[in-house]
């Protein structure tokens, strides 16, 4: 569900700026869709990766840009529910990753960074195939909400609770958190702003 | 051969834009020729991967690159055989990356994805490393041949017919369907043109 | 401390330009150190990769961003020192990229080519992330430098030197080669400058 959720996105996404053909589109949606989890794959070495194993993930990704194709005025009308479908889409994204992560024996910190991998990155891919700036950088509390929710589950998951209620739980806090920080606007401290003309300065002759 | 022409092809796009020095030119090269077997082989776990196990692939692109520099008034005049040789580059790409995906037990719509990765993605990587938008996105049909033609080498393959037949009938069908789509200007249809603008649109007052 | 000092190198050039927030400068950083190390595992199929299987290496790259931030105005002034740091990096992390491809049995070309990918490639992704063309195709003799220390430091393996000598000795020689380029602005030849008018001429009516 998530996989088809996030195939279209992409869609939408791609067709917004270059106006790409069928093909296109749905090379965006699929990368945008498997991206991240791939990424997250290759990276803890947890061959083979799902969609290379599942050709189901394939056909729900091309059923998904169908489906954006068919009721492409709708989707771009309703962009509340596209928002919460995006937020739902990355909080499961996240702790499915982070949980496949610790399944492969990794340190608690590392399956976190793979959760949010996993939810974050294949709108990184997508934006860079499509020459934006990625979205993480402008955005509002997006990725750093994943990394939270990814800590809360293995936190929880430390102190026994059931796997269902640890899914629940840490995938309504992202949710909540994303929720809150769009409504308010709410954004990261920026790193530094001051100064940075200090390196190109030049005492000027008058 | 196909990894050299690649390594040609990459070499004369990289030096279009924005004339880098000699170092930069084989580095697209590199990228642009081994680049999507490498994407393929990671995705689907076939280690060791072509190029890091033999190092002859190596050497070719560097004697590619070498006789582009010192053909390089010949070739930048000669794009009807270029395009020619592009042709048979990415033809042949994709139906040997098919036939590697099919040797590790993929699916066969995943092996024709793979078998399109490896003709497509090493001119995609190349796009973003010198900043463009990635030519899959602005061209008459290319990588749907791709994948046509890796469907029919698969369908073959299933009917027993020789191994050569079907590598040289579907390489074959990729040309015509690329040489067809460029002579006629023939491209896929667009996505979706209409009513972007209402996502941004806002009521103005008078 | 390669690994550190790539994460504040990362984290300042992330700043100069779009003034991400604390998440995005952290990001950057990280992918700028742990990039070229994880593609070379990648592509070796070298697993677990280093930072995957030891969380130190995020500590470092987390502590280095804080540091960073504390510390920016002096940073940000001391661009000498910072230079130099930054040859010390990549030098390090070229000869110890080489050495890993070496004892998963690469050929030795395809071992400095390693090498030279865990030197520079984190700065790749960071340039590509940022929206960038990549600052190898527009610096000084850079990449060529790490491929000529470890070309060297294979040489000299080869011929049973110890490994402390080779390690120490080829390091020197990338960073040589690098402050010699930037002392006196030395750059490799440019490919080819010439006639690329060619392909796009038309002759003119008058």
């Amino acid at each position: 569900m998530g996989t088809g959720f996030f195939a279209m996105s992409g869609a939408l996404a791609a067709n917004k700026k270059s106006k790409p053909d069928w093909f296109g589109v749905t090379f965006i949606g699929f990368i945008t869709s498997i991206g991240g989890g791939s990424l997250r794959d290759m990276l803890i070495g947890a061959y083979p990766l799902g969609w290379v194993n599942d050709v189901n993930f394939v056909y729900v990704i091309m059923a998904s840009i169908v489906l954006t194709s068919i009721f492409y005025n709708l989707l771009a009308r309703l962009k509340k529910t596209f928002f919460i479908l995006d937020t739902l889409g990355i909080s499961m994204f996240t702790i499915l990753g982070t949980e496949k992560a610790l399944q492969h024996h990794t340190h608690y910190v590392v399956a976190a960074i793979m959760g949010m991998f996993s939810a974050i990155m294949g709108g990184v891919i997508r934006d860079i195939l499509t020459n934006e700036v990625p979205i993480i950088f402008r955005k509002e509390i997006y990725a750093t909400a994943c990394l939270a929710g990814a800590l809360i589950y293995i936190l929880m998951s430390h102190f026994y609770f059931g796997r269902v209620t640890c899914l629940l739980f840490s995938t309504l806090v992202i949710m909540v958190i994303r929720l809150i920080a769009v409504k308010y606007h709410l954004s990261l401290p920026k790193f530094k702003e001051i100064q940075d003309a200090i390196e190109e300065h030049q005492p000027h002759t008058k």
